[in-house]
This record gives structure tokens, C-alpha cells and sequence, in this order.
């Protein structure tokens, strides 16, 4: 079973209007609510696959009632916090998608030390763990290294998808894999921040390898850094590689990351070799992108694009 | 007691964030949650002038708990529904706000019987009742006329603030008083929606009391029609008035309507004589404008703006 972990877990919610159209109002015709956060989505995806998953963190209120009312056939087993869950709304109109993110409930000590028994729980029974997405206010910036810490120690592989000072000490405590997106490399890596929004695809594999490599610096951490159009790169123990999708999908980007790091949690569960491991992730990374509800994906797309992918060693 | 009916209650979200850019995702640095709903506003403006007041109407859900709890000292007595209660975001950013009203709950027929009975035990414990706002989904459109008709046979006189099919089904039923706005006014009289959005206030108030008449037709419903900088126009069996504030206010006016409705039935509950009411309702109206949050007066800007209002019989 993979565990996922996801501590700010929040209600997503989609309004459809005609046009938004900012200092007007709207009436919204269309709610369509959904549980979310990074590990959920990840859950999801794997439950899609048929993959044993079991989805926690923290909820509470009404929103964390709702998150797992729909979460439905999605196992999981959160643990309550006296706080709201927060609401990430998206207004969609016929051109333009606008989100709104909440910045999630404030989570007491107590409340944290509690999780972080249940987690432990968890692990016994988890052959790989995810840690995804941001933190609640409240919960120390070495959230992510103490869950890891614990990991390591009862020998559960662990995933590792987050921002800001969270990763940076996160991939401190050494996880299996991390898995920034450009942004983050950049900033890892000490690289100007923007170097991999420009120029041709060998530019940007050269410098994402150059900075994969600065940020594992030769550890036992893999860094899988996701590169939007430009597919993956992976600086691994076993080598270096960079996966990149057959062409370019036009969709929603919504949960392709999300979806990559389904893949790379479910490579290390089963030992999947790196270069098949990367094209799965490219393949459901494409996937999600093409299907409009992000973290739901089509098998057919999946194994089309998987098959189409480009994985190189570098 | 003046008992406040809102069948579409609402949980008010502000988000606010530097700069709404449609397209972008924006974290939101401060959420506020109140409760509302027209209902809702017209109790928490009388409240805050000490009047007693009684809030009923439908919740459901999470949302509808945190409407019942954020009531605090307002007392309250709603029925519970299956649904869930909806929320109207409003986004702030420097220079715009901008609304996204949900659409509201489906309300099943014995809910609906039920709150009926409810009301209908409120009733013999009211002076007088206050219908605001709209229907939410699954409501018969004659509700109001249903709840008007049962305060006329217990003789509780009644205000109706609302719109559309539910407003002319409800004033057919002979409430005590209905305070359409412009629009609502132009479209129940038969006259060009925009009628009343241009030209001098002399045009407006020749215009709209010949309107007002109309709608009243003979009967025994006053109309009072509010008209946004305008002020109010009365078609009433005892005369009719234009009140008007002393000077232009810049403000926020969501909520001002709700402001001269509380100011409406405090004055059948205390038979005010009809200049005195018009001018506390222009008052209340300026003193809400002036709040940056809907639904909350100043005392002092409230009694400043009512002897300074301008009524006169036309």
C-alpha cells in the first residue's frame, strides 16, 4: 500500500461562469466541489490505476467533513484538527481559469504530535510513502524531515514533492526521491530563478541536469525535477536521464505533477527500473494534462503516451 | 420580537488579495466569514440598534453550521436541511470587489413543510416579519405569498424585499409593505428597466412615484422603492414621499437596502409615522453605506444622516 500524505488537504472548488469579469458580480450557475491537495490528487491517481493506496493528514470542520465525504471510494484515514480545512476555489470561464487558495487552518502542537503518532502507525503497513504539497500555518518548517526521519527508520521509501523551506529541509532529512518543478531546482540549485522558463529543450537539459546533479550532490536523494512541456530530468545514483513527452499536449497542467510523482511512488514500491519509471511518469503527467479534471486520467491516454515517450541518458 | 426570514441563508466570504488578475492563481492573505443573506443582514442592523430581533429561514451542511455559530449574539432559530448551505465570495483587491454568489441548496418539500410549521409557531411571538431575499432552489415560487398570507391571518404585518417571479407572486398577497429597488421597481410597474438610472432626480422622482403607484394599484401594500443616491420613494395609503440623503456618500453600498428594510419594520413594529420612516430608513441606509462591512451601522453616523435627511411629500 502507498501512503500519502497530505497535510493541508483542501476542498477544491470549480465556479463556471459566463465571463469573469473583475468588480462585478456573479452568479455562479455551476458548483462542482472536490477533495484536494497534492497527496490527495496523488492518491487519487494511483487509486485510478488500481494501485493500494491510503490517503491522511489533516482535516477539520465542515470543508474537512466534505474532504472525506467525497473522497468516497478513496481510502483514507485523516486525523481531525480543531481548525477549517481550507477551500482552494477556481473560476472557470470560457477563456481564463482563476484560483483562489485559501492559506489553510492553524494547526496546534498538540494537534501535529497527535498526526505524527498516527503516521507512525502507518508506516507499518505502507511500502512507500508520499509527502506532497504545503503546510498548514502552525506546523514547524521541518514537518517533512521529522516524517522522513521516521520513515528512514523503519525503512519505507519515501517520496518527497513540496516548496520553499519545507523541501529544503526536508531533503536534508534524506528521502528516496524529490521532485521539484523548475522553479524549485532553481532555487535548490543556487541557478538564477527563470533559467529553465526560456530558450531550446538542450539548453534547458543541460542546465536542469547540471542543477539535479548540485542538489543531490552525490546523496542517496534522487532529484526528479519536472520541466512543464519539457518533460522530466532525473539525477540518480544508477545515472542521469531526461524524459520528455513524443509532442507537445495542450490541456489542463493542473495535476500533471501531481500525477508524475503517482508514477515515481509507484516505481519505487515495485523496484521499476529508472528509465521505464520515467516514462510512466511522462505518460500519466500527459495524461492528466489532456484529461480536463485534474488528477483523473485516462488509461488509454496513459499507455499511448507512455509508449511515445523519450527517455535518454545523459 | 421582529422575526427575519432567510430561505437562502449564506456563509459571506471576503477574500483579500493584492490584485485580482483573471487567469492567475492568487493566495489569499485574509478570509473573513460572516453570515449572511438579506435575512440575515436586516437582524444583524437590528441588532445593533438593540431592537429585538429573531433570525430564522434554512441551513444546512458545514456551511450552515458556521452560519448558525458565527451568529453569535443575533439569536437565531433555523431549520436544518439535507443541503448545504452556500457561500457568496466576494474578492477585495485595492481598486475592485468582485462577487460569486452560489446558486443555494436544493430544498426538498417536507423540509420546506417543515420550516413552514416553524414559522407559523414564530409568528404568534412576532410583531412584526421580514421576508428577504431570494429562493433557493426547489422552493415553490408562491413561498413568500404562503408565509405573507399566514402573517395576514395572525395578523403580523409584513415587509417583502425581494425579486423576480417570487416578488410578484408575493405581493399579490397583500404584504404590509414592499421595498422593490430600481429595477425590480421598473419591471413590476411595466416600464423600461433603466428608467431610473438616468437623468435628474426630479425626472427619477416624477418617474418612480408614478411606478410606485402602479405596483401599490389602490391597495393596501405601501411601496417603497429604493433608489440607490436617489434615496426612497413611498407610494402609500397615506401620501407619498421622496426622502433623500442631505449629500452624496461614497462608500459600500451592499447592504444599504437591507439597512432601510430593518429601518421599515421597526417602523410597523412602533406604527412610526411615514416621514419619521422614511427618514430613519435614508439614516440607517447613508450609516451602512459609510461601513466598509455590510450590515453594520455607526450610531452616530446613523442619527447625523437622519436629521439631515430631506423628506418631502409629493
Amino acid at each position: 500500500m502507498i501512503l500519502t500524505v497530505t497535510l493541508n488537504a483542501a476542498l477544491d472548488v470549480t465556479y463556471q461562469v459566463p465571463r469573469l469579469r473583475p468588480g462585478e458580480v456573479h452568479r455562479v450557475a455551476g458548483v462542482h466541489e472536490r477533495p484536494g491537495g497534492k497527496g490527495v490528487n496523488v492518491a487519487r491517481v494511483l487509486h485510478g490505476l488500481n494501485e493500494p493506496v491510503l490517503a491522511t493528514g489533516l482535516v477539520g470542520g465542515g470543508t474537512g467533513a466534505a474532504i472525506r465525504t467525497l473522497l468516497g471510494e478513496i481510502r483514507h484515514s485523516f486525523v481531525d484538527i480543531a481548525g477549517i480545512s481550507r477551500r482552494t476555489t477556481v473560476v472557470v470561464d470560457g477563456s481564463s481559469t482563476t484560483g483562489f487558495w485559501e492559506p489553510g487552518p492553524e494547526v496546534s502542537g498538540p494537534e501535529w504530535e497527535s498526526f505524527v503518532a498516527h503516521y507512525a502507525a502507518l508506516l507499518r503497513i505502507s511500502r512507500v510513502v508520499v509527502l506532497s504539497g504545503s503546510l498548514p500555518p502552525g506546523l514547524p518548517v521541518d514537518a517533512y524531515a521529522r516524517l522522513i526521519e521516521l520513515a528512514r527508520s523503519v525503512e519505507v521509501p519515501v517520496v518527497l514533492d513540496a516548496s520553499g523551506e519545507p523541501l529544503a529541509a526536508g531533503v536534508a532529512a534524506g528521502p528516496d526521491i524529490v521532485k521539484p518543478n523548475a522553479h524549485e531546482l532553481a532555487i535548490m540549485s543556487g541557478m538564477a530563478v527563470g533559467a529553465f522558463e526560456a530558450g531550446a529543450v538542450e539548453l534547458v537539459e543541460a542546465e536542469a541536469v547540471a542543477a539535479a546533479d548540485a542538489v543531490r550532490d552525490g546523496g542517496r536523494t534522487a532529484v526528479v525535477a519536472s520541466l512543464g512541456p519539457h518533460g522530466l530530468v532525473a539525477s540518480t545514483g544508477d545515472g542521469r536521464w531526461h524524459a520528455r513527452p513524443a509532442a507537445a499536449l495542450t490541456g489542463n497542467p493542473t495535476g500533471a505533477g501531481d500525477a508524475a510523482v503517482a508514477a515515481l511512488a509507484f516505481g519505487l514500491a515495485y523496484r521499476v527500473p529508472w528509465p521505464q519509471r520515467l516514462a510512466d511518469a511522462v505518460g500519466l503527467s500527459g495524461a492528466a494534462v489532456l484529461n480536463p479534471v485534474a488528477g483523473t486520467i485516462s488509461q488509454t491516454d496513459y499507455a499511448r503516451l507512455r509508449r511515445a515517450a523519450d527517455v535518454r541518458e545523459v
